[in-house]
């Protein structure tokens, strides 16, 4: 007999579902008496003990479906440890609601900030097995995290979109990509489009240096150019300003996002046409890729293994290709980036793509 | 013996390679002796005598490529009546251009502007053939204009994808469609995806029904509500006001566009938490749906019989299914918009769609 | 008060829950106290009383989901007035049914077997209402049926990717198309996807035209040749058996389909390297074009405004952009079949595509 | 001064002109005195002196585009050592071809046949650099070979548009999955999209386990069953027949593939109604997806890279997420197929997929 509670935190994204899925019917193939608790909308369902109950047959025919059956929210860790509107202790609201349910083991699925709450309730001696989610793919310990792929084969798609127009219209074209403090999505966005620029927040951009290559994009005959920007894209400048002063600048930040300061300086200073297209949140929705279902499927799979070897405490990642588990505490906290020198980014150099460096 | 210039005008469109490519195949399959003069960029080629000669190969393998061969520029039409900076009359280089150039006729491909400038050169005597191109769909005589449907699919998977990250959250979610003046584009784009309030400029809005229908939703137990807007969508207030007022109202405004002025009225109003999505650009790009390769097919195939017959002054379009020809002194200057009243909007709303009015 | 019978019949298609949902959805806000009783697997569930009670809320969410929520089944017409294995009259079933349910009317949606059984209920006194379901486009009495423009995407982007490729390897292609009798999803997929030859039933082919216009096409220095088969495809010579001689020749025939008897005939005498690709069940299934999804919308929607009248006896269907009723005595056992000298077949002629005729 | 041949041969995949264009754009972002020749129909071209001289822009816009500019022919290994019908030795042909135009060396792109040769080429002394394209990922040496991804893109598409259509009419569904001699294609299919059973050629099934599954699943309520199986999956009966058996036993062989085997013993062991669905063709056509994209533009480069150096002898492939260089004659005659007790395979079979063993 197993009593399994289960919640998704953090921004959604693709392939919650077709996770759940996995970690449910490698449970249940195994065991015939298994109780599942689905908490609402994240932690705060824990806290809150808003749940329902949930057999094998809420997770058939959801392996391709978007989004999370339990619903999520965003709560910030530092607010996690902090008493609500009413006084109450959240972290230990989630303890006993745990041990009233007499459940076993959390299956947590969520990111960064997740993983953080995560091992906290580990040290407080909970049962905890988490897996990857997040479009950023910024989660350390693990080669990949559900969500990415699909994300990147939606922000491609955007850039093919604009790469007909611009090249009819003979325009300079942004498109800013989702991925938090880290490039990875871009990245892999701007390779596949055939972008001509890429900004990721790991290589801080010399706004002269996109002028160069769009002038010599001209020179060369070619009408448009395409850049692929991180949302998390920063200047040499501002990476240059204490927390303080760049706190000072945003104070009076006329833009958005970061796209539209680099479209208006690029209008001003190198004289162009430029648009600026935000795909947004469609990021992060619609149906997983096939690469993410059979991914999450797979972590879906051992982590009903660990489960049901009573192995707690790990998040199931993926390295070199197989499956494996890595200790929470050494997930916690930290932040996997593109290097500046990786490989990737010399590929990418080496087919003409700049990075504004 | 056929001389035949082309040019596309005015925002680009998916399907403008197809419908050339029909123009271009009917034409040389009836007829060997054919010279075509691509105009680049629009009107510009034609003013400034900037074209390249094609041949009816360099119209094969086009028909599902997005944007134009040909690039394609937006010159309002009252500027074309005006000297350009060096005093050149646009309108007589356009006609020297023709006649230097022995064409037997042009074929343009555009939408509204585009429609007026081809009809004052019919007028000035030349001998036109235009083809209706715009992802709007608000050219007056025609049932359809092909990029429409096009567009409508891309629209629409934005908002499918929004669904489900809405969903996810508990959001309201603006999702901002292209249309220009008109709301075919949201319209459909808004009941093809199931959005529940869809905002036109046809109907004015009013943010108190916005914010009744989502409060009735909550009511209803449905946590989320997804607004299709138009870029063009306007509050029966600001609809009010005199076209001076309004100028002014613009001058000061602060929101990117329509779409975050209304979020931001729904966040203070209405306490919600929202979201604003703007696909922009990409609904104008990339490859033409099925529907519209095959009428722009059709529609390139029917000009290009006019064309062999020598009928000249007609735009292409289609009533009924059947394609016909519409004389363009009754198409220019006019605009097709959604009627209030329309079945079709009668229809969204026994689906239970508000439309704000 | 209103109870209402709904089944989908004959083989399923996309769109039947937009449409159901269409209904539903006008019904249920514009009357509080609506029954819908679900019937099982199309006819089936009628005549067994195989049934199940379905809220407002069953059809949300399932406006893009293919399939029908209802299962559906194919029972031949002239089975239908035969008793089953049991001694069971099925007419006489499914009115017992109806009338022990007390059911204000039926709402069935289907193809042209359905559209028979449905008129012989509505001539037996029961009160029905029909939705013209199909991927065939064949009903008599509606330019458009549901699930059509969804199937041409699909066989399109099949050619499509065949184009590359038989590009890549300078072969002949056949790609095999749904559509039973009738040709209107292949010649719209055709011409969608640059087919250089399109056989339809409705035109039989010459086999030797057809080889004329691969030499034709060889000699021009294309590599490859892309046919577009209709299922029903038939040669000029078959064409003119009687009925007897082609259930002869049928009773020995070797191959799967006519592509494949076509495919060794090209082999034979014209010496070139064939592929046949079959999408086959693919064509019916997954989520509803957004063309499909407003169609479907809007028939369910003007569906419903007929039940709350208490209009019966009619199919819903679209005639010039506009949803219309037509008596269902009219629609039943007719075909719609493309003409060979339909406008869209010249012009498909104009753009050098054979028909093989 | 660089002078290099290229080809492409066997059969075609995604991402082949992407891969060419990151070669290219690698070599010429380098070096600006480059000759490229473009032999014509794979290995073919290279016999018969047949070629274009091509420049970087001719590699410009073809990232997305699916085929190969080139053109491939497959030419089995064993006939490219026998002379041709008028006498002519290939290899030395080959060698001559090389010689007369002063190549500094041949990039290769092809599977497994196209390895043997090149490995023939290099071992007669010619410098060669490969590249891995195979949709079937069947390559020794590399973790992934490009065209694989888009193909399980293809072939999962196809099993969920087939979900919906199996699910309304409770049938039995087999989709076959190309794959050549290996599974890699179909198991991915497979799981991403939740098909019942997975049959590879690795793993030879027993039909009485299939039909244990599927009356389990009908037991358990479902009233689907989706196959996926590999074009070359083999019964246990089969799979010990000596090669001279099996000969023999495909000589009278009335199936066009071993799904509609399998499907009549179903028919008739299991009394289902079975449905056969063959994407066939359509899994090698069309756009590259993002991930192939990214995947073959980084071994571009890096196959760049070592021309530049002047290392030769080598495939680029995958190891670990990075692109690394394997000797042509540790590649050349090897396969790599899915190991019937590999992690991903238990995996598979936690979730509920039965392997039919």
């Amino acid at each position: 007999m197993k009593r399994i509670g289960m919640l998704t935190s953090g921004g959604d994204c693709q392939a919650l579902n077709a996770a759940m899925r996995g970690v449910v019917k490698s449970i249940t193939n195994a065991e015939k008496d298994v109780e599942i608790y689905g908490f609402l909308e994240g932690y705060k369902g824990l806290i809150y003990g808003n749940f329902t109950m949930l057999t094998g047959k809420d997770f058939s025919g959801i392996l391709t479906k978007g989004g999370t059956i339990l619903g999520s929210s965003r709560t910030p860790f530092k607010l996690i440890r902090e008493p609500d509107e009413n006084g109450l202790d959240k972290v230990e609201a989630m303890k006993q609601n745990y041990y009233k349910l007499k459940l076993d083991c959390l299956v947590i699925l969520g990111g960064n900030g997740t993983h953080k709450t995560a091992n906290l309730l580990r040290e407080e001696g909970l049962n905890v097995v988490t897996l990857p989610k997040t479009i950023d793919n910024d989660l350390w310990g693990t080669d990949m995290t559900f969500g990415f792929q699909t994300a990147v084969d939606i922000a491609t798609e955007a850039i093919d979109r604009i790469h007909t127009t611009a090249d009819s219209h003979g325009r300079v074209f942004i498109v800013e990509v989702m991925g938090h403090k880290v490039g990875w999505l871009t990245l892999n966005a701007g390779m596949a489009s055939g972008a001509d620029i890429i900004l990721i927040p790991e290589i801080p951009y010399d706004i002269d240096k996109i002028i160069d290559k769009i002038h010599e994009r001209t020179a060369r005959g070619s009408k448009f150019t395409i850049l692929a920007v991180a949302e998390g894209a920063i200047s040499k400048k501002d990476a240059k300003l204490s927390k303080k002063e760049y706190k000072e600048k945003m104070k009076n930040y006329k833009y958005p996002s970061v796209s539209y300061e680099i479209a208006d300086i690029l209008r001003e200073k190198a004289g162009v046409d430029v648009r600026v297209t935000v795909p947004g949140h469609t990021q992060r929705g619609g149906s997983p890729c096939p690469y993410d279902r059979v991914f999450a499927s797979r972590l879906g799979s051992e982590a009903g293994k660990l489960i049901l070897k009573g192995e707690y405490g790990f998040m199931v990642g993926i390295k070199n290709r197989e499956i494996i588990k890595v200790p929470l505490e050494e997930v916690a906290g930290k932040l996997k980036s593109v290097s500046a020198d990786a490989t990737i980014v010399k590929e990418a150099k080496m087919l003409g793509i700049s990075f504004g460096d």
